[in-house]
């Protein structure tokens, strides 16, 4: 019975469509009785199309029953690569993957569009350095646009170059960070762009919405363009397709666990 | 050279991406010494991709250089069908091109997505009928989403139903209609929906703009969904690729002359 | 010295804007050498305005320092208020707070426009009616926008109409609800509307983002008016300010606790 | 008869949201019967609130009734001041309204917020210099956003430095350009910005659609910030509201007419 109301309704444009022309052409005498006419609640009222059952997990932060587990403190092997399709030197360490000085970015085996991500990293807590030197690395959506991961607590930097910052794009609303040593969460909601036909244009941009330890610290903004230190995003646009998520080597050693995604 | 300045481009985010462990890591005396350094002129002036050339009309209102003309007063059938792919009975008389009432809409043997398009449209001269019933016909944009053609002088209807309304959805933003009898013009923006991957959610949805006889009427507005005689027009959204430009039969014999088309 | 530098900025668009005609009359000789001409890594690295620095609660879900607690277990009189400003009649039993039915609404005392908002509701765990009288209440945002509660465990009911709908308007992504008795948490992301001059649209919509559980299953949607049981929500737009947060009776015994909500 | 229905409309949420507790209890055997129930055509026809009705121009590009018209021959005066608010040493010559170097620009005493501008120039017969000292001008929306004015007939600049760019933001989509000596059109719609806030940043950015003899150039982009003959836009933004429409000298006797402009 419900596959009848669904083929119904997709008749529904091209019938009223053609049918115009006798419907609306009722004696004034009856059209004009009564407008806007007295709806019921039944009218707006749909069962289609049905809405997919998930389990939560037991605890907010875990990854649900739809969520591809991209790291859960063991085998890195099974969903990441370097960026040359090999096994990636990064270090897993009780139960955290680390950044190993030196072996470049990791990315992941699958490709993706929209999705949301959440993922928890750790600053080193020996404080070494300062500035875009102290506990560096970032999270790249879709390869290319990156969230910022850097110590930002009392390690002041350029703005738009601070822990949770759309790199060289996007402050945070506010600097949520924890100490160095302590674990974070990034919960990130990314819908990818769609692009014009010249393949050089956004039709529509990345956006990013991104929660730091459950503070939300990016509100569903726009990118100009590819993360780049040097330059104007806007002319590095390139159509693009699914891409794997990747996570910076920048040299310390920050380390990363409950990795998940779900795809939108 | 202009190529080797592209390719340039191209690499940039993914050389600034690989690299910016080594570059970030400059010594902090030389990195704080000025923000934001100051740019040149030079740096915000590019070349690439160059900008098509086409020549305006001598008069505006005519097709420039790079439209599809899909009636100029003369053959309906080179451009023009109807529903079912034979020929339209409606009928050219003096280099305009009339609807008859029963032979049901027109539509273009081309398909398109996004678009300029140019359209002139004349009510009889001779009143008759009031409400929808007085000039009535459509431009269905992509078949599915149409601006109300009526003869809205002096004719009270529903304001989501007179000249220039997105039919059902938006009422024109001021009423520009010239006398029953005169040449009137439409110049419509349309921006086509793109689609979730459920195929039935717009990503973003219509999108439309509409001068009439010079004057901003609609400006880009989005739509529900399909235009409806009936009904609640979310949930009739169906994905769709290019689709023909049709001109509706609602029984009364309204002109057309001088339609051009810009794909965008 | 930060000062100096935002006065700079804020002369910058005036003063480009009158020194044109100078700069722009270079020689040729000396304009077309380079375009676009190299930048620094400098040029695109602010530190104003400054991020203002909060402190995230422990644990993920607890209020940060920057949000202003609406119930945290006890006193319910601070923040809330029936719809005619007197105390209501809900009642506070350990730690949380429940509806009695017939109490009618309850709404803060404090108005808000776009805020990140928590708040926990459980639905009683003795399972009593069906479809929309089970487990029925909901949480307005700024008074207008239903983001429907309902045990949807297990409950079939329309698909607007189930848990995390905006009710009648957008259902929820997902299906991520707990069993009836279990606590479940709404993240809510709010933009409220901005209005056009003539107070009866929306210049922008309001925007909602929910997450139940920790997964997302409103991903910023637009509505298109208040919440009606009846009708088309595009013709009830009035234009409004600030607006306080309210709880619906829907007369079955829903639990809250741990509200609490950040002004963004 | 009409205003009843305003006000019931108006009271329509209000009601609802608080009826619900008692409609949607219906029981289960009448709620259940069909859903979604069938409307009827009268459901979606409304008669408020009214369109106002306004006389468009015998000629298209000719100002409506509802137009103010900024220059229509012979007094500059009534409507545009130099930047001091002193009379301009732009002069009137054969009805059209020529730029003088070193007089700075004009700027209307009026100010704006939305709307659809119509504007004429022309870029010396005699032609001289190349790039951007030929025939160079702007129309800058709000006084702070400029639409490009140039001789771009067979005349190599930056892409969004040409006629109709958005300057140094958007180039247009196609060169339409007329040649040098002979009259061109610009139909401008433009959306002015609304601000976040903290004064700095954009909630909604500035949008603007171009025309350019009758060609779509711009389709509804959104602007960074303010325009930048140097740097970056984005860090120039600073909240303001209705400004004065202003026309740039460059040092080129570029020359306006028929100029008329209609409030959104």
């Amino acid at each position: 019975m419900k596959k009848s109301v669904i083929t119904v309704l997709m008749l529904l444009p091209f019938v009223f469509c053609m049918a115009q022309g006798q419907q609306r052409n009722a004696p004034p005498s009856q059209q004009k009785q009564e407008y806007p006419a007295r709806m019921t609640p039944q009218m707006t009222e749909f069962f289609e199309p049905a809405v997919p059952v998930i389990q939560p997990a037991a605890q907010v932060g875990m990854p649900p029953s739809d969520a591809i587990v991209l790291f859960n403190g063991s085998d890195v092997n099974k969903e990441w690569e370097d960026s040359k399709g090999n096994p990636t030197k990064w270090v897993v360490e009780n139960g955290s993957l680390v950044c190993v000085k030196g072996s470049g970015v990791i990315q992941t085996k699958r490709k993706f569009n929209d999705f949301q991500l959440h993922i928890e990293w750790k600053s080193p807590s020996e404080v070494k350095g300062d500035g875009q030197g102290r506990g560096n690395s970032g999270v790249y959506l879709q390869s290319l646009y990156e969230v910022q991961v850097l110590d930002s607590y009392d390690n002041p930097t350029y703005v738009q170059g601070q822990a949770g910052s759309l790199y060289k794009q996007h402050a945070p609303l506010v600097n949520a960070c924890r100490k160095p040593g302590e674990w974070q969460s990034y919960d990130i909601i990314y819908t990818a762009p769609r692009f014009e036909e010249d393949t050089l244009s956004f039709f529509t941009p990345p956006r990013v919405t991104v929660l730091h330890n459950g503070v939300l610290i990016q509100n569903n903004v726009s990118l100009r363009g590819p993360t780049l230190y040097i330059g104007m995003p806007e002319y590095s646009v390139r159509k693009h397709g699914a891409m794997p998520l990747v996570l910076q080597d920048h040299g310390n050693p920050v380390a990363y666990r409950n990795i998940w995604i779900r795809e939108l």
